[in-house]
């Protein structure tokens, strides 16, 4: 398998350098934190948060993923250059129908140089 | 190749069954009509306008690609269940930087029992 | 939608240049003529004949499909580099297993620089 | 994160079920153990050993993925059906061209219904 990096707490590294590189390959889940039974949402997933990503032919976020526990719910593919090959925050939003039983949503994307990276969960309450 | 199925003009079919037929499998883009050079803009791709398609597990929307006339920007591949297993439309945002020229964005989607539907292409000029 | 290229009577093309860029970019179906129901079989796609695609980082091909008539089969995607970077043939292997009726397959791949391009169709008769 | 499952020693688990359902999820890399620096060779995908997994529209194998180390190499998504709505083994073989040092190979597969599964990982000498 490989390795799966994750965003640690960065305020504790000593580098600046080493805060932009996990900051900048992190996704991340924004999403409601509640939301009805059978309701359509929204959940964009961005990598990144205060440092963007190279989208270069040979640095790029090649796709993200979007999982529920363990069920595959998306995934997303991309091409370099469509944000312009100029460091950007990879976005997509899926849409999906809240079930019976609260989420527990995560995202993982890959980095055709860096592996693969996950996001920190997000729990969503259906109510 | 496969056969590629395109919205007709439905207005001219003679059966309500059929036009429910041709609207709930064709993908749309919706996004401004003009956008800056170098701007990050979001490009919905949404699948059907008056009707809903399946959610089942034999009869789901299993992907959505997103053109610049011949090249390939982005694709999402969906599982089935994550709209509830009931009809409702596929939606996806892409989010895109626009290039020096106007482009022409089409999106194509596929319905695992009904194959492979196109959109009506898009004008997005850049300014 | 996107302009699908196939490949066409090349003989009949001037330049060597053009055969080339023919030759490069089109998939083809290489698998038994005649299978039995119910027997898993092999249906190789590979890109080129004599001509081989290169493996850059701004010019590989990124996917390939396999398709039954409209019915969509399977799809792989590449990351660049895994051909060695020079230039070579993209192959797969699918395993399928035969239907009660005679296969019509076809097979599409995207070269990130010049497109979508489809086999000629490859006809399996079930007996 | 999903939970990320692999195969166990199952020799050691009590009841044959569980075997089954063990043996039937895990992904193998059948390929040769030592290849020639610049040498494209075959690499086997195959899911399950001794028992075949469902090909039902609700529980199939969705996807498999190709890596080396923590570098993605290719991904085959698969649709339902492909394999005849009945039990057998994914299978697809990748083609990939030896890089000048050693790889560590690792595969993952999905199930619709019981998630992410890893291969153990593959050594291949790169002489």
């Amino acid at each position: 398998m490989p390795r799966v990096f994750r965003p640690v707490d960065i305020e504790q590294e000593e580098k600046e350098l080493r805060k932009d590189y996990f900051d900048r390959h992190s996704p991340h889940i924004i999403c409601s934190d509640e939301v009805q039974k059978g309701e359509k949402f929204k959940v964009k997933v961005k990598v990144g948060e205060e440092y963007s990503h190279p989208d270069d032919f040979d640095h790029y976020i090649t796709y993200v993923q979007l999982w529920n526990r363990e069920t595959f719910i998306a995934q997303a593919v991309f091409s370099p250059g469509s944000l312009g090959n100029k460091p950007n925050h990879v976005e997509v939003d899926f849409y999906i129908v809240a079930p019976e039983v609260s989420m527990n949503l995560s995202a993982m994307c890959n980095c055709i140089k860096h592996g693969l990276w996950m996001s920190d969960p997000k729990t969503v309450k259906v109510i």
